[in-house]
C-alpha cells in the first residue's frame, strides 16, 4: 500500500511539474522558460521523486516504465494493474489542481482545437509543430525504448545503482528537449491520459497512440536489456 | 550556535543569489536569464548550501523546512524558534545587501504598485500573471508540500542520503520552473519576509499568505510522510 | 558483442538526441531550446547512456574518444576499428531515424548549401557564424584534447569514478555551449560523418577534418595525460 | 610540478570555456545561450576539471581560492606563488587562443571603449548594466566570500567531500547568473587580468578591484570558516 501510494505521489508531482510549467511559464512574455524550462520541469520531477520515493515503489510513475522493467524481468506481472491504477489516478488527480489553479487566471479555458491544449499530446494537426502520425509514432516508439535502456541499464547490479536518479531523471529531460515539437511529448501514457481526459475532442481521440506507442518502445527495450545486453553472472 | 551562523548563512545566500539573480539579471535585454536562470539560481543557492554548511545545521534556510521537519519527527521543537529567527535575520540581511548594490544603479527605486517588486511575493493584482488569491494560496501549499516529501523523503536513513542536496536543491529550482507567473514563488516565508520588508505596501499586507500556505503545506506533508509512507523499521 | 551493442546504441542515441533536438526543437517560435537546449541534449546523451551502458563497454560512443584512450593506455589497439564501425554504423542508423521523422512534416527538404543543414558540420562558408578553417581546425583541437582530459581524469583511479558519468556528459554541454557558431561543434568523427552523408554536397568535403582534428586532439590528450599527469603509483 | 600543470590546464579551461561561450556564443542571433548559457559554461568548466583533475592538484584554478583556503588552513603559504602564476599562465594563454579563434571571423575586434569587450569585467561604463564601482566591490566580495564557504564547506571533512565538484562548478554558475549584468563577473583575478590584458585601456585600468575584491572576500570567508563554522573535533 505504502508502493502504490508513493507512485501516486510521484505520477501527481510529474505531471504537476511537467505540464504545470508548461502551462503556466512556458510562454510568459519576456522571461517565459520555453521548451528548455518544460523539459528541465518534467526531468526533475523524476529525478526528486526517484530520490525521495524511489526506496518505496522502485519510482517508476509511469505505466510504459512498468511495463519495460517487467519485460526485462525487473517487476512482477501481479503488480502490474496495481501500479498502473494508482500512476493514472494521480495523473488526473494533478490535471485537477491545475485545472482548478488555471481557473484563477482571468479568461482561462482550455481550446481543445488547438494543438498541445492544457498540455496535451497529440499527432497530425494536433502536433505543436505539425508531424504525422507516422512521424510521432516512431519518435514516441524510440524515445521510450531509449527511455528504458536507461533504466534498466542504470539500475542494472553491474552499474552505479547510486547515480540511477540522476541518469533518470535528466534523461526525461533530454527526451523532451529532442520531442516537445513532434508530439508535445508523451513517453508516459498516465501523463498523456490526464491531460486528454480534460481537453476531449480530438486529443482523447488520439490518445490510443501515447499508450500503444510508449508501451510497445518498452517491451522491446526490455527484450532488447535481458537478452542482449545484460550480463547474467553472479555480481 | 554553529548551526545558527550556517542557517543565517544559507538562508542569506538563498535570498542573495534567488532574488539577487531575478533583480540583476532575469530582463537583461537579449541575453537575460528570464524565469529559467531564476529557477536555477533558486535551487542552487541551496544545493550548494546543502553540501557547504548542511553537516553543520542540517541546512533547512526555510522556516516552513524546519516546521515540516518537526511535523515529520526530524527536528525537535525547542530549536524551531531558533532557527526561524536566524533564518529571518539572514534572509533580511541580503535583501538589504540587495538594496545597496541595486542602488548603485543610476534610477533604482522600488515600485510597491508594481507586482514582484524587488522580487517580492503576492497574488490577485499582485502576482505577476494575475492568478488570484485562492489559485495563489493552492499553487504554494501543494508545492511546498511536496518541496517537503522530497526533503523527508531524500533524507530517509533507506534512501541514498548523500544525493540529498542534489534532489533537495533541483527540487526548489522545479518548484520554480512551474510557479513564479503565480506568486513569483515563496514556499519560504523568510524569503518572502526580507523581500515584502522592503516592498512595503500592498506586498507586506499579503505576506500572511506566504506564512500561512507554505507552513500549511510542510505541515501536511510531514503528517503524510511520517504516517503513511516512512518505514518505521530498523535500517 | 555485447560491447559493439552497447557502442551502437550509445552512439545511435548520441545523434538521435543531440542533432534531433537541433533539428526538432532548437529554432521553434518562441519557445524553442536555442543552442543551450541543444548543448543540454548533446551532454545528456553522454551522461544517460555512461551510466546505462558504461559498465558493458566503458561508454565511449565517439571514434575519438576510442583513439584518445588508447593514447592514454587504457584502451586495446585491436578493439579500436570494432568500436568505431559499431559507432559510425550506430550514429547512421540515427541520423536515418530522424530523416524518416523530420520527413513527416510538410515542406522538408536537406538544403545542402546552407551552413549547419540537416546538423551537419562546417567551417568557412559552412560554419554556422562564418568562421574560417583554421579557427575551426583549432577549436575542434582544442574542445576534442581537453574533452579527453576530463575523460582520462575523471576515470583515473585516483579519482571520483563514479562521477565521471556526470564529469564527462556536462563536459559535452559545455563543448557545446562554446563552439555550435564555429563549426556546429563535432568533437565525435560518427556524428559528423552520419549528418555528411545525408546532406553531401560542400558539407560532405569538409568532413575530413571532422575527422582530422577531433583525433589529433585525442591523441595528444592521451600522450599528456600518461606522461605528464598521471600518478603511476600503485592506488 | 603535476599539481602546477593541473592548475595551468584547470584554469586554461576555465577562460576558454567561460570567456569562449561569452564571445562566440551568448549573442548569436535567434539560438545565443544568453546568460544562462554563459553561467552555465563557466560553472562546467571547474565542474569537470574538478572530478578530472582535482585529485591531482586540489582543483583551484583560480588565485582568491588558493588565498582562501590558505586563510582557511588548508592550502599551504609557499605554494601560494607556484600555484597563482601557473594559474596566470593558464588564463593568458587561453585568451590568447581565443584570440586566435575569433580572428578567424571576419570583421573581428576588440572595442576597448564597450563595456564587457572581450568579456572582460568592468564597472561604473564599463559594468554591462551601469552599477557604481561601490555596487561591484560589495558584489565581487559577497560572492567570493560564498564562492569560499561553499568550498570550504563541501571539502570539510565531515561533509559529503565526494560531491564537492559537484556544488562548487554549480557555486560558480549560480554566481554568474547573478552577477554578469553588474561586473561581467570575475570572482578570480586570473580570469579577469587574461582579458585585461588583451583589451588594455579603461579594463585594464580598473583590473585592480578584481584582485582586490575577490581576494579579500576569500580572506575573509577562510577566517570565518575556519573559527566560526569548522568542527575542529576528530572526525
Amino acid at each position: 500500500m505504502k508502493k502504490l501510494l508513493a507512485e501516486f505521489f510521484g505520477t501527481y508531482w510529474l505531471v504537476f511539474g511537467g505540464c504545470g510549467s508548461a502551462l503556466f511559464a512556458c510562454n510568459f512574455p519576456g522571461a517565459g522558460i520555453g521548451f528548455v524550462g518544460v523539459s528541465l520541469a518534467f526531468g526533475l520531477t523524476v529525478l526528486t521523486m526517484a530520490y525521495a520515493v524511489g526506496h518505496i515503489s522502485g519510482g517508476h510513475f509511469n505505466p510504459a516504465v512498468s511495463f519495460g522493467l517487467w519485460a526485462g524481468g525487473r517487476f512482477s506481472a501481479k503488480e502490474l494493474l496495481p501500479y498502473i491504477i494508482a500512476q493514472c489516478v494521480g495523473a488526473v488527480a494533478a490535471a485537477g489542481t491545475l485545472y482548478t489553479i488555471a481557473n484563477g487566471k482571468a479568461g482561462f479555458m482550455i481550446d481543445s482545437t488547438k494543438a498541445g491544449a492544457f498540455a496535451s499530446n497529440g499527432y497530425g494537426a494536433f502536433s505543436p509543430d505539425g508531424y504525422s502520425m507516422q512521424s510521432a509514432f516512431i519518435a514516441e516508439f524510440v524515445l521510450t525504448l531509449f527511455f528504458l535502456l536507461i533504466i534498466l541499464g542504470a539500475t542494472d547490479k553491474f552499474a552505479n545503482g547510486k547515480f540511477a536518479g540522476i541518469a533518470i531523471g535528466l534523461g526525461l529531460t533530454l527526451i523532451h528537449l529532442i520531442s516537445i515539437p513532434i508530439t508535445n511529448t508523451s513517453v508516459n501514457p498516465a501523463r498523456s491520459l490526464s491531460q486528454a481526459l480534460f481537453v476531449g475532442g480530438e486529443p482523447l481521440s488520439q490518445l490510443w497512440m501515447f499508450w500503444a506507442a510508449p508501451i510497445l518502445g518498452a517491451l522491446v527495450a526490455g527484450f532488447i536489456y535481458k537478452n542482449l545486453l545484460q550480463d547474467h553472472s553472479e555480481a
